[in-house]
């Protein structure tokens, strides 16, 4: 995943933030997106909420198979949400970002960043990777927008760390600078795995015999979960069944299946260690946010196994660990929210 | 390794960097420090060889155990050097630093740092850490300050990484800001251990034993190659002498010893393995450089090893790594040239 951010803005100065009546958009106003290549979810920021955790009104999901081209979806955002264009964008896209030419994933999309921007006759539009959406919103998400695993008073002026299990293993780094936070994409998910426990480093063992490299995100993704459990099979000598990795978490948090359970437990608790492991290669004092798909639909299990034990078992470093506070993204919008403080902080026109 | 950065400056409006000439200082002229528990070394840095690697000038090594206080080394190092005070000095430590309040390690000394400046009546005195300063050199760095050991041409706008063996373990990350450098100091040290081979997995399981948690400095460090060695004895059925972590790296280069020269082996290769995955965790598309005490003592031997190999065995990430140039730092003063960089980028007055 390589993560870009471009950002295209005309010059002209604009007026303070007050707000435009009738036909004229509300010169606070930002339109964001989190398009990927099944949905498009939008929103509508008020930039003067900042601190208050730029959250999204006028939430529309929309099929993006339905538009040729995504000019047309936002004007159908827009025109569905009744309200004139917003003269600002910030789009969170799942896909390669290069020179201001954007390709969405799994769609025919491809456009200019500078050509949609005129299109649409916005003052600026940014577009971002979707990653580093959700990575941004991490400092401005509310206590309704998250659950603490772990916690702890974090530093505000230290480095933030976002990471989760999804399709993949995504890994960002936010590090605080003085017009708000610099993000710093990283693939750490391909870090190669370190098993802690005699079982991991039979599951180690197991998928060496599949992998020259063995990654974390081998073992910690939907995909990941399955393998798993099929190495855990394999160990136990047992017979694994054809399991998606919905099945294995399902049966595994409802006590059906011993090995689907012992596969979801291994799965939180490296979960735990490879938290452990970032927050110190990344220094992240400013604490950890667990990101991606599969983390909202485990919460609840989560803190039932190991994996704070392991965060912290950090040896002589237990003590900067126990230091950063653990918490999961439980808002499936918050790339709509880092969208919306990446615009404002980086754009002085929305600054109040 | 707690990292801190603090700066004291007085907030009067200083000459442009002219030159001043009899007993006023130049105002371009820095001070710089290295200052361990044993040894200080110092120099003078002109602010205006920015771009040209802020060599130090004059360097003096003096023995710290000789100076009852640092403001007396200070002045002795003047003294000796024959030159006006300098007004600026930015000075490395190997210590914590914690709110304007520093420690030596190995020493007695413990100073205020606004009081150290106005005793030494100058304008402006930072304080950093050691590996702090080490870091930021990385981007100062000229030809022959480095060695070059995987050759590719580094983004100059993405983050660096600097890490290495040496008592401990340490790493930093560099992010690129407006006004230079940030330091990220991190304890990426202490992640978890990842063996990718049959016998560091035995490795591992040897080192288990003796620790819950086996992390990288573990392995990487002094210590760490002598527990290598001790590891590899016992998986071999062999007997381990008492050797010191010199002894092993020198026999190991030498080919005189077989346990020894798999021993330094399994390090470098290991080192390898490790400064790919801190590429991929920092996103550290900047380059990797190695630093601190032992790579520049197997400078001529780490090109022999499977380090390079191991490096960019990442994968479906092996491009990505590929990319990413490998550098060692081989200029033992580079703590001065990163103590210089750090002042001029962040001191108004100094940047021409």
């Amino acid at each position: 995943m390589v993560v870009a951010v471009h950002r295209l803005q005309e010059s002209a100065k604009l007026p303070s933030s007050s707000a435009y009546l009738g036909e004229e958009p509300n010169m606070s106003i930002i339109l964001v997106a989190d398009i990927g290549g099944t949905n498009g979810r939008f929103g509508l920021v008020n930039a003067c909420t900042h601190g208050k955790g730029y959250n999204a009104e006028k939430q529309i999901s929309l099929a993006s198979g339905d538009y040729p081209t995504l000019a047309d979806m936002i004007r159908d955002y827009v025109k569905q949400a009744d309200v004139p264009m917003p003269k600002f964008a910030c789009l969170a896209i799942a896909g390669p970002i290069q020179d201001g030419h954007v390709k969405v994933t799994n769609l025919n999309w491809e456009f200019s960043i500078s050509k949609l921007r005129d299109e649409l006759n916005m003052q600026a539009l940014d577009v971002i990777n979707d990653y580093s959406a959700l990575a941004y919103a991490a400092p401005h998400l509310q206590a309704n927008d998250k659950k603490t695993l772990y916690s702890k008073d974090a530093n505000p002026y230290a480095p933030i760390g976002v990471m989760g299990p999804g399709t993949g293993f995504g890994a960002a780094l936010l590090a605080p600078v003085s017009n708000g936070w610099k993000i710093i994409p990283t693939e750490g998910g391909h870090c190669s795995f370190a098993p802690t426990t005699d079982t991991e480093i039979a599951i180690l063992q197991e998928m060496r015999k599949q992998h020259d490299h063995v990654s974390i995100e081998h073992l910690l993704s939907g995909q990941g979960l399955v393998s798993i459990y099929r190495s855990i099979a394999v160990i136990e000598g047992a017979e694994a069944e054809d399991l998606s990795p919905a099945d294995v978490s399902a049966r595994g948090m409802k006590h059906q299946d011993p090995l689907c359970e012992q596969a979801l437990q291994s799965f939180c608790n490296i979960l735990g260690s490879v938290a452990g492991d970032k927050a110190l290669s990344w220094g992240a004092m400013g604490g950890i946010y667990l990101g991606g798909g599969i983390v909202p639909k485990i919460a609840d299990y989560l803190p039932q196994t190991d994996f704070i034990k392991r965060y912290l078992n950090k040896g002589i470093m237990r003590g900067y660990v126990e230091d950063i506070p653990v918490h999961m993204v439980t808002n499936d919008k918050a790339a709509l929210i880092g969208s919306a403080a990446w615009l404002v902080d980086t754009t002085q026109a929305l600054q109040s």
